[in-house]
């Protein structure tokens, strides 16, 4: 188990990577090495299911994927392998992202979807979960996360002190 | 173009097959032949890709599928052919259907599914909306749906006539 | 079967022109003929019914139609022809399309309407469903619509590619 | 001005003659006239504007349209008179009524439906309207919707003395 | 029957008048005179009851009401008086206009409003209903309405023609 | 402050009874006197805003008003005095409460319903709401609000040892 | 009770700062003291129940408590004190606040928290409502709930008077 | 790591213990030990952060959460502990489980709750994603889910074939 832990991130299309970098952002936090595809469900299927494969063979320990609208990528991959999958659903401009959400979080028995928030939180949070879920298996990704729990913590911490000796009109 | 047409009914569990039989019933109004299967797009991925490849081979000129939740069986469907694909939303107990509506009518560009509505109306509708889309080469189907909104205009009349003769209290 | 396919486009106000260019513009992309009618179902009914009546006699393969709100042009415009007719659900400000899509997807039994996503996205994909449907006529279009699916599965993998050489810092 | 009120009810489906039937129950309550007719907005579209111009010739002050799902009947009844209409949202099993309500409520500027609540409380909302409009034309309505508001008034303060006589565990 | 016919508008906040203005604006199409009346159901329930009466007093035939989000002035107004109610639903910036609209739409058994669209098009739509309605008292009005009627279809056929000659492009 | 406290108890109508009598359930649980009233917002106005006033000259403290769909009692009350307003929307059939929520929640500035959940539950916590506020002015009240709070703990608890003691099977 | 009344304020994050701004604002009005808390339900559990606890010694009357999204905030602070809890629903970017509302409003039995409107307008009535709360107590807190009732009637007539004076073109 | 994997699954009440058993059974499906408690994140707020932390000292990998309406538990859970926490929304009777569904997806950056579907199919896909999750690091669970998805396909595979043989009406 001295392998460092590995994470898949795909998306459906590069209009979701400004969200999907966010991801990215937050496993460098916590020292996760990942991988990025942009691969479609419905545009290319094959490669889509071929890449997975590879992700198993890779030893990938979690997939990450964001999509919009009637968002079938990370069920789609889901399908597919027995590396659990993330998905993030993607805000859009008419329906606000309750499209998204539902294509991803409404899977039928037994191919679930590990879904988190709509937008740039899910997709932060996405990394945060993946996280925490390496955790079961990585010692030094627990670390990172207590690390990262506590910083958040201090971190609301700080803001509350400033607005007490500030005021909120200062703030 | 002496070949008789042919619809492909697809359905993601045989908890639709209620539903869908009725897409079944009203295609056999129209004198169109159709076969019918229980694959998932998530479960038998394989499957239904390999099948949906058959009814090209077939010379299928239609998909129809129906789906509920996070309904991906008709947009995967759809990303594999050019045949048309029919979308039928499934109504869900807790949602309503609108789960369902979402994740077939919001595919991405490139991959449209035609939606038609939630539950046992868009069942039946599929079958009309095929046979229209049949009228377009087979003119035997035409001359079908033709007669078909004739008389779904006659049925409305004998029941407005009723109305009238009888008063709503004798309806 | 050496003529043209032919596409008739319906909007109901000018003001659905800036979406439903779209679909011209992509009907284009599979060489299909079309025309353009702006021709509301609730101010100028009289004429609307009299152009669909001209659609069919001019050999109108298949009917786009898009319209807003209470979005009545194209179930009105289906239920008086065998033509099949795509409508396009437009982008409310108020409640994001949700009443276009309803008005227009959840049509009674006897009348469907071929129903795709909200807005600019289901107007590019009214022009790919109609030429998936011209397909199952015309051998000329389905050669396109091959093309456009291969086309667009290659987008995506030079997308894909060039993320992986790029990395998403410098994409 | 010495003829009696009239109002025309229409329906677009018998289903919907259940609901419709309190229209008429409530109409009369006011001793107003009324015709009513099963006539739907697609399937009979000839029939149902050919009777709106006889409801403009037999001197119709109010028409009355319920319709479910997509429905248009209103709107399309509205677009081919000046009479004013009032439309009824019938309830959906799937979607609650919602569909109802946007297709009814959300028409474009110029053809307005007075709208009133989804199902049996809008059916019998729907001939209240119609006698408070009604009112401004004939005296003896008039008098009749304020006895109406006066008996609503003394039946619910018969309520609250019985309630404060009996206590809520005898009510 | 010589009397001009009159409309009054109430609204609950300054803030809604920027779109009730367009009920006045559309009013004077049809040459009906109005009053204006800021006055909150929540706010000012007294002066909103006094000002109902006069409205009575002074024979107006139909009362116009914009309110927003909890939106009660329609309602508390419909209470008061056998006179008409048309309500007007502002839009929101949270909910898009939904709560200005159940608030509105949904009243109880024996007071209904007349509800039309939400914000700026249910505005200018409460005008034309004001008209259609006063047009089965006032000739004068019918005939304004059925003038207003055919230069709304006129002005559609217009842009249409244009449409025709000049192509999308250069519409 | 030796006299009991008081809470007044409205509702629209008596079909709210059966939900609203589980708030008359739980106000005896803490030992707090109530005087319950049917008197509708729209139907008895007058009487409402009369008996709103003598709730001020009784030395209520808290006002709690159930009502459904466009849901007017709790704001109209609200607006009439300054003693604090409890909201409970009811459940319904077509909108599932979404509208009685909205009409309660949704009050413009100035003029706040404090709201609880929708239907039996808001029914219930609406005493238990009315309790905690009348802690800060009543000791004893305090007392059973605390009481009320560990016991309910405790019954958790209990439940949870009797899971662990009996597995879920036997539960 | 000779002490000056006291309400604290908790957020869960900065960022509900400018909206909570207002509550601080609106308390001023009524000259009620108050503290303000960042504290976040889930980054800093420990020491936001810690805090409440402080706030019971302090003998705080009444928290008010603004959260968004998984709006946890109010409810975790209401389970933890007899201390009555008014939440405020912050606006969000995708949901538009509904998500912040239901997680706030829909509080199982026993645990109330009294939710006001949505976004700025709630944060607004959050602290007339504590106005209103601590009137049961503090009779000079009423006598400010009273003018301020007063005031609020009157700038709507002076509004009103404007109106009828310059008319709305020129108001 | 010869030790048994082990999952915790909480629920906030036994009125969720019909749906949470489902997860129970599917989990024995897996051969994964799991404990169940009944401890609410309000009632019991105390005992359940207790709890979570002796979960963490028993080497649990996994925590199934399931809860209703302003579904706190999974979230406050999530809070306090670097162990990965699956959320199960509660279907409600009002708003469908949106209430559930939004008050545990929908959450602040930091805390992810990995949330399923709504209702039962969601308390079994809690089961199949903590078994997916436990695979990355447990073998045998590996191998079981591998089993358990080729049995889901053969199984799909099975009433497809029952379907071509017997025909849908005698399925």
């Amino acid at each position: 188990m001295s392998k460092k832990p590995l994470v898949d991130i795909y998306m459906g299309s590069d209009s979701d990577l400004k969200t999907m970098s966010l991801t990215a952002e937050y496993l460098d936090k916590f020292d996760i090495d990942y991988n990025m595809y942009i691969l479609s469900a419905h545009r290319t299927t094959d490669e889509a299911l071929k890449t997975v494969k590879s992700s198993e063979k890779r030893g990938v320990d979690i997939i990450i994927a964001g999509a919009g609208k009637a968002a079938h990528l990370p069920g789609v991959l889901a399908s597919k392998t027995s590396i659990p999958v993330i998905g993030v659903p993607m805000k859009t401009s008419d329906l606000g992202g309750r499209d998204s959400l539902y294509s991803i979080v409404q899977m039928p028995t037994g191919i679930p979807v590990a879904t988190v928030a709509i937008g740039k939180t899910g997709a932060k949070n996405s990394a945060v979960l993946a996280a925490k879920i390496l955790s079961i298996k990585y010692e030094s990704v627990k670390v990172k996360v207590e690390e990262y729990m506590e910083n958040m913590a201090e971190n609301v911490l700080k803001k509350n002190k400033r607005l007490q000796e500030k005021g909120y009109k200062n703030y």
